[in-house]
This record gives C-alpha cells, sequence and structure tokens, in this order.
C-alpha cells in the first residue's frame, strides 16, 4: 500500500517509519520541497521512503495522514489538490494545540467543533478517520510500551474507512480499539488533551494510555 | 461533621444520602424553601436530613457540595452570602453541561476556563476542590460499582483542602486518586464530558470509569 504521511514532526516520523517498517511505500510530505528532516528520513528509510511537498505525498498516497501540527492542519491541507483527497481514507492524528497563550497549550478550536470535523468539511469526499490522537507518539505505533490492556479511540463517518484503519492499528499492535461513532466524536478525543498535557507532567512519563473500566 | 449540599437532583440525592449514611447531619440547599424533593428526602433520612434554601444550606455546612445543574451553578451559588463559604471547603461535583443546542451536550464553558475556576474566582475566600465530576452519581458514591481498578481525579489550590477530600473521598469507597494540582485543572475534568458521553452511549452503562495505565 501507499501511505503519504504529512508531517515531518515526531508524529509524522514515528508514523512514516512504522509504515515503511511494515512493507509500505510511504511518502512524507513537508510544506517546502527541501525539508532536512524530510531527506534525512528518506535515507535511513531505503526505497520504501520518498519525500515531497504536502500535494506530493497527498497525490502520492493511497491512504493518507495528517500528522501536521493541529493549529496549522487546515492551512496546510488546503495546499493539497482535492482530487487528490477524494475517495481515500484520510487519518487524522493531529490535536488543535496553541501554545501562544501559555502553557499548558489550550485547543484552538473545541467544544462544539473539532479538528476532524473541520477536515471532513473541507474535504466533504475524503473519509476521515480520526485516531491515535489520544496517545504520545511513541505508544502510537508502538502500544506495548503501555503494560497491560489499555484502549485507543476512533471515529468517523464512513464504516468500512474506519474498518480498514482498525485492520491497519491491530498492524501497529492495537487490541482495544473504541468505536466512538461518526466524526463529530473527533470533539471527544481531542478535548482528551487537557488531561492528557496535566496527566504527562504528573506522571513524569509519556507512556500511559486511557482504559476504559467497565462493570 | 456538617455538610451543605446544594442541589436536589440525582447527583444532590445520591451525596447526600452517602454523607448522612456515613453520621454526618446534611442540610440539602434547594432554589425555593419548598423542594418536594429536598422534603421527602428529609423524611427518608431522618434525624440526619435538613433542608433549605441554597443560603440556608451554606450557612449550616462546614464543608459545602455543589451538586446543582453545572449551566446554573454560578447563578444558584451567587444566592449565598459569602460569609457563609469564606474558609469553607467547597467540593465541586457539577459539569457545565449545556443541552440547549441538541445532544449530546456541549459544555457552557470551557477550554481557557472551567466551571470550577470561575467558581473559586466567584469566592476567593473559599477552598474549592472539584471532584467526583467525571463518574455517574451512583459510582459517586458506591465505586465499587465499576470493578477493578480506576481512578478518580481532583484538583485545588489548597493542599489541605484536598487532603480533606481524599479522606472522605476513601471513605466513600475511592482507592485511586489523583491529584491533577490546582484548580485550573478542572478544565481537564470537565472536558472528560464528551467522551463520557459518547461512552455512556456506546457501552449502555453508566456504570464504568477511566483508569490511567502507565509503564
Amino acid at each position: 500500500m501507499r501511505y503519504g504521511v504529512l508531517g515531518t514532526g515526531m508524529v509524522g516520523q514515528e508514523i512514516a517509519t512504522k509504515l515503511a517498517a511494515l512493507g509500505n511505500e510511504v511518502c512524507m510530505g513537508s510544506r517546502g520541497q527541501d525539508n532536512k528532516q524530510a531527506k534525512a528520513w528518506v535515507e535511513r528509510m531505503g526505497k520504501n521512503g520518498k519525500t515531497g511537498t504536502f500535494a506530493e505525498a497527498a497525490r502520492f498516497g493511497d491512504v493518507l495522514v495528517n500528522c501536521t501540527q493541529g493549529s496549522h492542519s487546515l492551512e496546510a491541507l488546503r495546499t493539497l489538490d482535492k482530487n487528490d483527497v477524494s475517495g481515500k481514507i484520510l487519518i487524522d492524528v493531529a490535536n488543535p494545540l496553541d501554545a501562544s497563550r501559555g502553557m499548558p497549550p489550550i485547543l484552538s478550536i473545541c467544544n462544539s467543533d473539532s479538528l476532524g470535523e473541520s477536515i471532513q468539511r473541507e474535504f466533504p469526499e475524503a473519509k476521515v478517520v480520526k485516531a491515535l490522537n489520544t496517545v504520545n507518539c511513541r505508544v502510537m505505533t508502538d502500544p506495548k510500551r503501555v503494560p497491560g490492556e489499555h484502549d485507543l479511540f476512533i471515529c468517523g463517518n464512513d464504516q468500512a474507512a474506519k474498518k480498514a484503519v482498525t485492520t491497519l492499528l491491530r498492524e501497529f499492535g492495537w487490541k482495544s480499539i473504541i468505536d466512538l461513532g461518526d466524526i463529530t466524536s473527533a470533539r471527544a478525543t481531542e478535548q482528551l488533551m487537557p488531561i492528557w498535557l496535566r496527566l504527562w507532567g504528573n506522571l513524569g512519563t509519556a507512556d500511559f494510555n486511557f482504559r476504559i473500566v467497565r462493570a
């Protein structure tokens, strides 16, 4: 499978590396064409790794993964040709964190809207699946870093797309995946950031996750 | 100990009943003086139960518990005499849920502020501790309804007040209580409502809770 991973930061690097390690061809997209992080990544990856602009990565991928910084994701995604997104699964991993007003960051969009929904509105023909945004990037691709049972949340409007993403997440090692429903549930998972950030400070490690315990 | 429980709904009834069962004197406060739910509760409780206005309950209690509907809590609390609140622990159990724009409710305040902080600002001399707002009211007073290990979150500016509330919560049966820091962390726990509400629909039971699993 061909993946277009948008974003060259820690999250993009983790996801792109995992996808390539699973035998996929991956194009890492960045704002400009001469992104040093993307080029260094391609050198490490060998034949399964490519780099290009956001638009080129979107054209390349059968499946797209938004790993751009959440507060700038819409701006980044607007550089794509809509024809390169239509009909494709777009996994949105980003959180719209805004640190411009101090730490911990607040959300630049929340409550009655979310980044996931905003992306779905911008690309109505895409199959947006919100996933992986509730754990640290190293846990995303290696859930065993957190011992025992813990849960990943996904949501999206397209059932088949969620099923395909679930299959991929199981390849990443995820065992318990809770489908929260349509893309409006991106509000729910993005709003886990405030407690996630405080727990991170409190626990002194990013290797933690939520488990839903029920009767 | 004397408690003033503000609010006569399901949450107020659960908390007031538990506090009375633990041997405390409890005054359940309501908007008007002739609240039927409060009077019926007093009849069931016998000598440990009293009823009055919000202001009378606040005067009565050594410790106050805000169980009013979160989107109207500030309005309700503004009927109290500030002298009856100053220096006291005020446990804020409410979530600022607003269902006026449809279901699931959104938050009437969130992200860069919270109900817990708003109450602390309104009563700077009170020791506001946010607690219990992340579980269903029956789980609040009987955490064993959810099997195994799961966590309760508290926050507030006053360490001694948090310690006293922690002692009370242990009497309720809570074993794992995570202190998230000062009252600004009320943002984090109140923003668990969007995922809590979706999980409630998804799981078909309110007997569930969050567990933080860590390495």
